[in-house]
């Protein structure tokens, strides 16, 4: 099953998406595509409704966020291989966790706008998850049946920010619209083994980012059941699992994001973004 | 005026603090005490409310965390100069930025859990205050006009999770039970000048940190508007500045938490919090 939250920013309205890509709304069945909608038992529902008795979605609204009233926003570091190699990082032993702040999230096609002073803000391509129940000390088994769906994540990062101005790398993550998400949530089910995707980054039409999961140092069930020794998951919380190599910041001479760029970007199975970089203040 | 929640976890329910510390139940007034509710002009509604017409709130039940619904969880770390010294960290340049997760936050006077593994939980009594308004790139009058209130934060932290198991300090940050706040939000105009408090947190009835608000490095107001440059901050999150010397980490030998210590911290005018710590799982 494809969700998808429809609508103009803070009013976005549920909506399921059907084999052709239309959209039916899901109002009267939801409220929101939230995580704690599916801790509240949203598949339950969703299973015994037939699409085409939902409205049609006419016109070609805009999408939000995929995801609604997202709690912590949760994020891996150097979690491919090559993506380490390329920024001169070793190994991690461990995840490495970091945050984005919630208050980044746009919707995958929303402009991304530079923030005033930002002269290394870049890509990030990556496999995102939401968590739809709330996990402490979970094992794998429970951190796989706690995933409610998967979407693609822009997770854009400003690295002087993120590396010269003091303090972990949560200012150069969490300036807005720098977490685009979706175009949808696929679900478990649908989505297949997570750890089977392709995943790509095009810079104005140019590849840039190829990746697999198959290449993640910590699979994503891992992560989830990893995080879940150190701090209490949340229904709503999301987290995004690292980015395969081809980011700005690898290349040399470095590239980062400037107005008029456009960035594309998706994984098997779950759509594409296109977002346009446009200079502060938009 | 003072502002405190009662009632079991996950039920409690808002309330009034009298001259005498004894509680008046608000619930005709308002549904919880949260930034989106001052948003919605909480104090506009409180300021008419005589508190003798507010029903009494009998027995002594357990005080919550004194703010509800957190959004996100920010901090700021080695922002008194004599704490920096003692953990033998350079003075930073710029407010040092991290996260802790809002699931981590507790009650005043609840029980904090060593989690499984630990050998160095550490105290960190810290002044901590609630957005109450959307802030982006907010000058620091727009700042000091979006605190809603002020209140006593204990940051725990273990400090093997955070310092030695890869991946910015998140991980000994956000462990379960690790963030008790309250007992009360105190609003600015009754708390006075945030700059000019003592602090002060006894572990075992002994005096470990004692400290003043006019030593830290950067000022509350500061700390706000500068965290505005690079995130929205929203109504709901906390902020909480820092913490004054005397932590174990600063001790030669280091000495942390076991079960069976009792910490108690308290804030001028922000009253005090007393928690037993317990071994996993408690």
């Amino acid at each position: 099953m494809k969700l998808a939250r429809y609508g103009e920013p803070g009013q976005e309205r549920p909506a399921l998406v059907t084999e052709d890509g239309g959209l039916r709304d899901l109002t009267e069945h939801v409220d929101d595509i939230t995580g704690r909608a599916f801790e509240a038992g949203l598949m339950d529902r969703l299973r015994n409704v037939d699409a085409a008795t939902l409205p049609r979605v006419e016109g070609n609204p805009r999408l939000g966020p995929c995801v609604g009233d997202v709690r912590s926003f949760w994020a891996i570091g150097l979690n491919y291989t090559d993506h380490a190699e390329e920024t001169n990082a070793p190994i991690p032993a461990e995840p490495i966790l970091f945050n984005k702040a919630p208050s980044c999230i746009v919707g995958p096609y929303d402009d991304v706008v530079l923030p005033e002073g930002s002269t290394e803000s870049d890509w990030e391509v990556e496999l995102a998850l939401l968590i739809g129940k709330r996990l402490y000390r979970a094992s794998e088994e429970e951190a796989a049946a706690a995933i409610s769906g998967y979407f693609v994540c822009n997770d854009i990062s400003e690295r002087e920010f993120q590396l010269k101005r003091e303090g972990l790398w949560t200012k150069g993550k969490c300036c807005p619209t720098f977490g685009p998400i979706g175009p949808w949530l696929v679900t478990p089910d649908e989505f297949g083994d997570p750890q089977d995707k392709g995943l790509w980054l095009d810079l104005n039409g140019k590849r840039t980012q190829t990746g697999h999961t198959s290449k993640m140092i910590f699979d994503v069930v891992h992560i989830v059941s990893y995080l879940s020794r150190f701090l209490i998951l949340e229904a709503g919380d999301i987290v995004t699992t690292g980015t395969p190599p081809g980011v700005g910041l690898g290349m040399t001479p470095n590239v980062f994001l400037k107005p008029g760029d456009v960035m594309e970007l998706g994984i098997d199975g779950l759509g594409s973004q296109r977002q346009d970089v446009v200079a502060f203040p938009g």
